[in-house]
C-alpha cells in the first residue's frame, strides 16, 4: 500500500493536514489508533482563533462552525471584587475568537474527508514508523505496510511519533506546574455572555461554554486531585464560591455531564523535524490549557505543514520543508510564553510569598487599567497574525 | 525649636519635600546625618521620567537640569546578537526620560533650599522622632528638641524612621535577588546615545551616561561580589564581552572613577504612614535598578504628601492625609511590579531551566516586536502618569 503522506492521529492536526493536502492534490493515509466515535466525543479545547476559523471555513470544513459557533468579541478577568473586560473590538480591531468545542471540529473534519473519498481508519493497531532518516519512510500497522514519501506526526503528545525519533536529535524544554485543572461540562446554560477567568484567593476558576444549552467549567485543585474527590455538589459550590465574588452575579448549576482532571504542563521539542518525519501539534508542543492555544497551535503547524508539502510536490525545492521547523517554532514559542503567562497571572501558587502576591494583583490590576498591556493580552488571546 | 514639618533625610526626597512645601508657604527644617559633600557627591540613579523633570522645573530647581540633561527619547534592547530600539517617539507620543545624575538633583535642590533661606542641617547626630501617634510629634537630636505638626521619614530604607513605628503596625514585603549590580563611573564618553540594556550568556549589562564625557556602566554580578574583585581591566574585559554583542559596536574604554556594588532588593512598608509621621520614598519602598524607578518613585511619594500637608494647612481638612498612602503605593505596586519585570526580563539567574530561558527569550522577542508590548515597556519607563 502507498501514499503520498502518511499520517499518524486522527485530530484536529492529522485530519485538518489531511484535508488541506487534499485540496492541494495530494494524497494521505490517516491512521488513528482510537474509533471514530472516542475521538469524536473527547472533550477539549473550544477556543477558536481568528486564523482557525478562517482556516477551517477556506478548507470546507466550516460550515456547522459559522451557524453554530458563538463569536467573542471580549473576555472577563475577574479578580478583587470586580469583573474587568478584555475589549477585543478595541483593543484588536476586526480580529475576535470563536467558541466551538474541539469535537465539534473534529466531527466536521471528519465528515469533510469522509465526504471527499478521504482514506481515515480508525481503531488501528501497532503503528510504527520506519526509515524515516531515507527517502522511503514507511508505516507499519496491523500486520499491514503503508509506503509514503512523508510521515506527518500529529498523534498527540502520548503517542507514537515523536518517542521513535532516535535519542539525541530531539531537546526537550519542559515545565510542570503544581496543580491541575478539573474540567466540568454541565446542561446550564452559560450564567455569561463572555468567559471569565477568575482569580481568587482559593485558586483560579474559569465559566466558559459550548452553546447556549450547554456551560463548562475549569476549577484549578491540588495536582493530584481525584475526580472522586469532586462529587457534583462540591464542584458547585466551588464554582459558587470562586464565581459568585462580583455583585449581582448569580451561577445558574444543574447537570453535570463530564468532569475529569487534566494536568497542567509546558513542552516543547526542538525541532519538529527527524528526516522525513514531521511533527504537528500536541506531538511537538503542550501548553497548560489557560490560554486556549492548544488547538490553534495545531493549526498553525499544519498549515505551514501543507505549504511545505505542497511546494515540495510542485516544485521540487525543500525550502519550506527545511524551514517548517524554525517557522513553527517561532509561534509556538510566543504560545509557550503567553500560556505560561495566563497561568501565572490567575492561578494561585502554594508558597507563594506575600510579595508574590502582591505583584500579581499589581500585574492584573495594570493588565485591566492600561489599554498598551489589555492589548498584549487581547492579541495573545485572538491569535498572534500568521 | 518648632517647625511646622520635620523632615528626616536631605536626599531627594527630603529636600524635594521642603522645597515644595517653601513654594506652599510652609516651613520646615531637613535634618540629614551625612555631611553636604558626602550627599552631594553620592552616586545614584540617572533617569528621571517626565514628571519628575516637570516637577523640578515647577519647582524653579531644574535651571540647570535643563540646560545640562540629556533627554532621550528610547532605549536599546540587546540580545541574540542584535538591538532592538523601544520608541518612546512611536510609543508613547510626548513623552521621555531624562539623563541626570540624581547627584546633581541634590545638588540643585540643596541651592535651591538655601537660596530661599531654607533650613537644612548636616552632621546631625542621634535624631530621633517621639510622640508620632499624638498632634504633637517631636524630633531629638545632638541634644536639641525640635516641635512639628508632622514628621516626614525621608531618610531612606537604612534610616530611622521606619524602625521608630512600633511593632505591627506595618506589614512589609520584599523579595531578594540572587545577584547584585557592579556599578561603574568612567571618565569616557559614552559608545552610544542611548541606554543599552544588555541581556548575554554572562549576564546582564547596563550602558548608561551621566554627560557627554562620563559613562555610567552596571554589570550583573554574584551576589557576594566585592569591589577587590573587579579590577578595571576585568570590568572593562566584562563590559566588552557583554555590549560588544552587535557588529559594528566598540566599547571605548578609559579611566575609571568609582566602583562599587549595589545589592537588588525589593520592599514595601505598607502603610506609609503612622500617625504624624509620614514616610516617603525609599524610607517606605525600594526597587532593583533596572527600571531606574526609585528615585522618580521618592518624588511621585513628595507630590502627594506636599499637595495633603498643603490641604491641611490651608483647610484643616485631613482627607488627603488619610488618602495618602493609598494613593502613593498605587503607583509604588505598578513601579515594584515593573522593576521586577526588567530584572526578570534581563538577568540570568543561575539554576534557572532550559524551558526557562527559552520563556525569557520569547517575552524579549515579543516585547522588541510587538507594539503593544513595547508600549507596556515604554509607559511604565517614561512613568505612568500621576
Amino acid at each position: 500500500m502507498r501514499t503520498q503522506v502518511g499520517i499518524i492521529g486522527a485530530g484536529p492536526a492529522g485530519l485538518l493536514l489531511s484535508h488541506l493536502l487534499h485540496l492541494r492534490g495530494i494524497h494521505s493515509v490517516v491512521l488513528e489508533r482510537r474509533g471514530r466515535e472516542y475521538v469524536e466525543s473527547r472533550v477539549r479545547a473550544g477556543v477558536l482563533e481568528q486564523g482557525t476559523v478562517d482556516t477551517l471555513v477556506e478548507s470546507g470544513a466550516g460550515e456547522r462552525l459559522l451557524r453554530e459557533g458563538l463569536p467573542h468579541h471580549g473576555i472577563e478577568l475577574r479578580f478583587g471584587g470586580a469583573g474587568h473586560r478584555i475589549a477585543f473590538e478595541k483593543l484588536v480591531p476586526g480580529r475576535a475568537i470563536t467558541v466551538y468545542g474541539q469535537q465539534e471540529v473534529v466531527k466536521d473534519l471528519i465528515a469533510a474527508r469522509l465526504a471527499a473519498g478521504g482514506d481515515v481508519r480508525f481503531e488501528v493497531t501497532d503503528v510504527v514508523p520506519h526509515d524515516m532518516d531515507t527517502d522511503r519512510p514507511y508505516l507499519t500497522f496491523g500486520g499491514e505496510r503503508l509506503d509514503c514519501d512523508f510521515i506527518a506526526g500529529c498523534d498527540g503528545f502520548h503517542g507514537v511519533s515523536r518517542p521513535s525519533i532516535p535519542a539525541g536529535v530531539l531537546t526537550e524544554y519542559e515545565r510542570e506546574y503544581p496543580f491541575a485543572w478539573l474540567g466540568v461540562l454541565a446542561a446550564v446554560p452559560p450564567s455569561t455572555e463572555e468567559l471569565i477567568y477568575a482569580r481568587t484567593g482559593r485558586g483560579f476558576a474559569l465559566h466558559s461554554m459550548r452553546s447556549p444549552e450547554i456551560s463548562r467549567f475549569y476549577l484549578q485543585v491540588p495536582v493530584d486531585a481525584d475526580v472522586e474527590d469532586w462529587p457534583d455538589e462540591r464542584v458547585w459550590a466551588e464554582l459558587r464560591a470562586r464565581l459568585e465574588t462580583v455583585p449581582g452575579f448569580t451561577l445558574a448549576t444543574g447537570e453535570i455531564l463530564e468532569k475529569s482532571v487534566t494536568p497542567m504542563r509546558s513542552f516543547v521539542a526542538e525541532p519538529m523535524r527527524y528526516g522525513r518525519l514531521l511533527l504537528a501539534g500536541d506531538a511537538a508542543h503542550i501548553v497548560p490549557p489557560t490560554g486556549a492555544k492548544g488547538l490553534n497551535l495545531a493549526v498553525a503547524d499544519v498549515r505551514l505543514l501543507t505549504a511545505a508539502l505542497a511546494e515540495w510536490y510542485a516544485s521540487g525545492s525543500a525550502d519550506l520543508l527545511d524551514g517548517y521547523s524554525a517557522a513553527c517554532l517561532r509561534r509556538v514559542w510566543r504560545a509557550q510564553h503567553f500560556s505560561w503567562w495566563m497561568t501565572t497571572l490567575l492561578h494561585t501558587f502554594d508558597g507563594e510569598d506575600a510579595y508574590g502576591e502582591r505583584l500579581q494583583r499589581s500585574y492584573l490590576d495594570y493588565v485591566t487599567s492600561s489599554d498598551a498591556a489589555a492589548a498584549t493580552l487581547a492579541e495573545n488571546y485572538v491569535g498572534m497574525p500568521y
